[in-house]
């Protein structure tokens, strides 16, 4: 592996090539490992400062990215937008130009508003991660099931990887489909007419509108929460009209090649768009998702940080705390 | 002292015998030295992650384990309910599931519902803290108790400890007649009517409706918080009304023993079931729970971390930073 | 520089004298170099404890203090008023007290209510900083402005300062006043009448109710945030009305003297007291002013720290990490 990564942010799935999308889930093989040892930390990010700017509500992605922080041994400062100055209607560049001044070597930013990432990287002076920007892109989110689905299947080329929900609001099939088709896997959308955007077959994917077929010989069945806001919507009839069309169950994974496995980013609606023993399967790897979060959110911090790339990430993993 | 310790976990009082409670208790009293020092760090749990997941409101127990945390060089992450998938709908087992594969030491829960932690400890894969789970237990407030108890009198055997206030909700009660039972002290209850729980008296306790006879001759006065809430709802008459019949001042410490102390689990009503100048006198070792607070934290976030006990608390708080 | 300092809270601007003052700053500039650093820590603050009360909402005074700390190596706490005791109703003297038992080294207090953190002072038993209490004081906003002051001109003394705004609410306006008084610079206010204190001459002041005079031959405007909750209120006609007579844009500049600087403590209401093309001249200094007021706090955190004063600032500085 080479020790240099070429990008200084990373804001969209679209802004990598098969190259870099291979350095980072080879760093979090080996990262992987460090969260899995008595001692769960390396001094490699150790005086680098790290601020999670939460602009949405977020357990997981949040604790995920501070755990890989600290992990690393950088300082982490969390920031919420409730109790910040957004509140008193600062404007999105003047909060980050803000923070910027402060000297963070690395910002990761979640935002209801697509494109906000963007806009930050180009402004604030460190390197930018996006953490989930409306329903434009979640990389790391994609990232970290590329690394599942490479862990099982010892490639991201060549499958048929069917992803099933509210497309329209989700950054994450953005991201996702993005990724899968930069290695030549097939990738399959599968909504209700309301829940899939127009125009959305210029992405290279297939569009189904109806389960068995969109499941039919695929190797990864990946679910999107439907969010409860939008369930009983003028988009939505109910939710159990919506679980009894779109709820994946057991009986649907007959459909899939004998070796799937289902995936979802989480949280789930049990019983809505995950029937629960397909949820707590053994064909779910829905924990190793996210247990892969932490270390592929590690290794992106690891690349982006600057100064510290003449360290390979072998050197990191294995350096005593 | 042993160096090890029997529990994978801290779920209740009621799991502990005479030996695990001193064992914590002889803990804390090396750990609450480190808290006094210049330097009040010690590296014994450098690189073990800590969670404080809050789904209930509180800052001084969070706080607590926080600092205690930090004081052992863990990395602590705070987790509150607010703000986190859980307000997006998720279940409690998938919310600690999906903790539990970010790969935690310890994660430390404070949850409305009685049993909510029981529950956890038996899927999350690591060591699970009771930080109050509802009325059920709240096993590090009584260790900390027993702890500014142990250090007054210099045992918790022979004892007599009156409990005063919402008994019926009251997980602090709970917690501490269990452990002071376990030593053989006498452990007497008094409450209105609308505040005692039926058939307390099953718990060994003695129940009192009055405080003058409850108070008679005993070491230990321990009030709890009438809860804001309660007061002028259907239990309670008016505040005025409980501070006048319950609320326990200076004229009542000459009902008790000479040696008597007052304590409080905080935060306090002052002039509803505790008058100020009781609070601020020299009977009062409330800012002494305070303090022992961090320290049996400190001594059970040890005992319980794997991989380190073959290192006897001794050579923890003894370690240099 | 002397390594000692002579207080043990910094409370009010009103407290220091110039050697106080320049000790400060002197120390700020040594540390405003670890956070440009690519470690951008020192161990100076190992096992102290910094405990973060924020009372009202705050990103950039809290984010602040929260790297200070941590680029110091202290471990900090961050507690806010939602999700704490007070919401309980506890007393500020309960809550105070009961953080100070857990032995914190320095806490850091904002508080609506002016003189709060001076009554917290005399009893908490750490030392206390001033991180806004009220319409009274902001001292650590004070000094970062004086750094940014002193970068430019080289002095502190003999400059003519314009503060704009809404001076009634204003504790910038009035820690400004103080410490630019202290070393003999004119300060002039500038408000409307209703936004002006009665009596304010007694500060030492000249009063201005109308931008042009007050600009005439200043070096320094500093502009304070017009409050989104006061405009439309009774005491201002309105947004555009504001603007319009009390609104500063580049043209202004021109009244001033031909090196003038534009200051602003942050967040800014671009269009309303600053015009968005004067915000991002080059006259303005305001991310000077966020970066100085890492490094100002640092200084601080350093200065009260106890037991670490026979170490310079220049060893603290340039310790190895």
């Amino acid at each position: 592996m080479s020790a240099g990564f070429r990008h200084q942010h990373l804001l969209s799935i679209a802004d990598l090539n098969q190259v870099d999308v291979n350095q980072i889930l080879d760093a979090a093989e080996l990262f992987i490992e460090v969260s899995r040892r008595p001692v769960r930390k390396v001094p490699t990010l150790r005086g680098k400062t790290v601020i999670n700017m939460f602009f949405e509500a977020s357990t997981r992605t949040r604790t995920s990215f501070e755990l890989a922080g600290k992990r690393l041994s950088a300082d982490v400062v969390n920031i919420s937008s409730s109790g910040s100055s957004v509140s008193k209607g600062e404007s999105l560049l003047d909060t980050c130009k803000t923070l910027g001044a402060m000297r963070p070597d690395l910002v990761v930013i979640r935002h209801p508003a697509s494109g906000a990432t963007q806009f930050v990287a180009k402004h604030i002076g460190c390197s930018v991660i996006n953490g989930g920007d409306g329903a434009h892109e979640h990389p790391t989110q994609a990232l970290l099931d590329a690394f599942a689905i490479r862990k099982t299947f010892g490639t991201l080329s060549g499958l048929k990887v069917a992803i099933c929900g509210d497309i329209t609001h989700s950054r994450v099939a953005r991201s996702n489909a993005a990724l899968l088709k930069l290695f030549g896997s097939e990738v399959r959308f599968c909504a209700p007419y309301t829940l899939m955007p127009s125009h959305v077959e210029t992405l290279g994917v297939k569009v189904f509108h109806q389960l068995e077929p969109a499941l039919e010989g695929v190797d990864v069945i990946m679910l999107l929460r439907i969010q409860s806001e939008r369930l009983e919507g003028p988009l939505l009839p109910s939710m159990r009209e919506y679980a009894r069309k779109f709820g994946v169950s057991q009986r649907h994974i007959e459909l899939a090649s004998p070796r799937a496995i289902v995936m979802h980013p989480g949280p789930m609606n049990r019983g809505v768009e995950i029937h629960t023993a397909l949820a707590d399967s053994d064909r779910s790897v829905i924990l190793d998702q996210v247990e892969a979060g932490v270390a592929v959110r590690m290794a992106v911090l690891y690349l982006l940080a600057k100064d510290i790339r003449a360290q390979t990430p072998t050197q990191a993993a294995t350096d005593a705390s």
